[in-house]
């Protein structure tokens, strides 16, 4: 028998379903974090969110652990990405705060279909494959939707999955992924899940990198030179704090921090918060967007501004 | 106080999707049948549908009445679209088995927004406005896809807005829009919603025209030219059945019975019944389908055949 705070690992969906309805029926509010696992702090921080959430009503609190294939071009990194189930779930009993960990083998199986499943493209599905796609036509465009064309119809397409089979209360995302967290707040507003979103903090290592299971494939000198990340960020902030405005400069300093540390930049923008617009001002709540390049690491971060007074 | 049988009429989505947590609260299953209004026997089968499912279950019917703007091109018939929501109620009431009717007044409205609304375009929105759309990309196209480009778009769109709204455990989709209740189909397959799907057959005037809102448009001549539309079908399923099984035989025939009696004919297509792949023999089940114009009315109609044996 399990100790009280060991969770209970889920493989199949109606499972899945079944167990977050007869939670809901004790009066819980159903939780979700979904991750594609190797799981750091900035992980448990989503969890101790999640487990904080639903003011004062008990909380079950669900993780799911899926590499979804369908965000990854099939240029991307879903062969290295890294896995380790066994460790996921270690760290997420030592929390002692989640109920269930839902972790599917496949979730575009044809149900009629044995092991066949979609890869990242639609086409290899045919005519009785996978084929339904959600896309947030405006947020997906620009910065990771640019050098990233599937991702954002990938993560909307298994987030909505994932809703589906759990049926959470609430949902929550870190704002590593910005773009992605407004995509998924867009996508609730849009098709009416009854699901709050909760946006939660950056977690940052000691020296301010920005926690992600993949700074794991990082040398020992290119995490030193991914530094400049969150040390650019820091230092357009202050600029912009302290009245220099013009995106455009803030945006070449970075860019120039980046390069001159050995990065590749794919992207840097200043953009307004909830809708991604580019901002030639920082003149209403902005966010600085970086993402670049560090040997065959690509790493993603950011910083919101309030407008300055 | 309303009688016993009057259903409820709920405007509002939040009142809609608290009113249908308390019928499973209640123990009843929820069944939605979701409509464009000006309502016909056609309709009224899909409610004794909707009735019936469950198996024994209580059953809660929700009829939803929208003329989804987001399913019509400019160029097409929403503004003239009938309806009679005041007739449309008298008629759930008199069957008696229709606990609520969910008549929104704008599905797209943004809750911060007032009035504002999208169009069928979804550029009209600008960066902060309706821009979430489902996909179904190989059902999607071919078919009433051809000729009506943001069609399924639309379809699929609103009716995963509605489900989100009512969750509903069963939804009627009426087969006379077979490839929209095969689009249906396969959405809540792909994007693993909880709900089953329920196909109803096709409802027919005694004289063979198959129900349909649109056909209050016809003049009193084109609706005797429209009914070359079922006997077309009939002569067609009667061939196949007889071991005619050449589709390009049977389509010719049949676009020359259509456009004798005055049809312009849309497209005439024999497809495979689950993934609308066109047919060169009709040698596993396939459903004949047609969509044609008569004057400025355009009528699709279609009848299914299992392969002969």
């Amino acid at each position: 028998m399990a100790a009280a705070h060991e969770p209970e690992v889920i493989r199949d969906k109606a499972a899945m379903r079944a167990w977050a309805r007869r939670r809901r029926a004790e009066g819980k509010a159903v939780a979700l974090v979904p991750t594609m696992g190797f799981l750091h702090d900035g992980h448990l921080s989503l969890v101790s969110a999640a487990a904080a959430s639903a003011g004062g009503q008990p909380v079950a609190v669900v993780v799911s652990i899926y590499v979804n294939p369908s965000q990854f071009a099939p240029t991307e990194d879903l062969a290295t990405y890294p896995s380790d189930l066994a460790g996921d779930i270690r760290k997420l009993a030592a929390t002692a705060a989640v109920a269930a960990v839902f972790c599917p083998p496949d979730l575009y199986a044809r149900p009629d279909a044995g092991a066949e499943s979609a890869s990242c493209l639609e086409e290899a599905g045919g005519a009785y494959g996978h084929e339904t796609w959600i896309r947030v036509e405006h947020l997906e465009k620009g910065m990771c939707g640019s050098s990233r064309p599937v991702f954002f119809r990938g993560v909307a397409t298994v987030v909505a999955k994932l809703f589906n089979i759990v049926e959470p209360d609430v949902a929550v995302f870190g704002k590593k992924d910005y773009q992605q967290w407004r995509v998924i707040c867009r996508m609730v507003r849009d098709l009416d899940f009854a699901i709050e979103i909760i946006g939660s903090e950056i977690v940052r290592e000691a020296d301010g990198l920005a926690m992600s299971s993949r700074n794991v494939h990082l040398s020992h000198e290119e995490r030193e030179k991914a530094l400049s990340i969150s040390r650019s960020l820091v230092k357009a902030r202050t600029a912009a704090l302290n009245g220099n405005t013009h995106s455009q400069q803030i945006k070449y300093q970075m860019v120039q921090t980046l390069t001159e540390a050995g990065g590749q930049v794919d992207y840097v923008e200043i953009v307004e918060q909830e809708s991604l617009v580019p901002l030639e001002r920082i003149d209403r709540p902005a966010v600085i967007c970086v993402a670049a390049w560090f040997g065959k690491v690509r790493l993603i971060d950011n910083v919101e501004i309030q407008a300055p007074s």
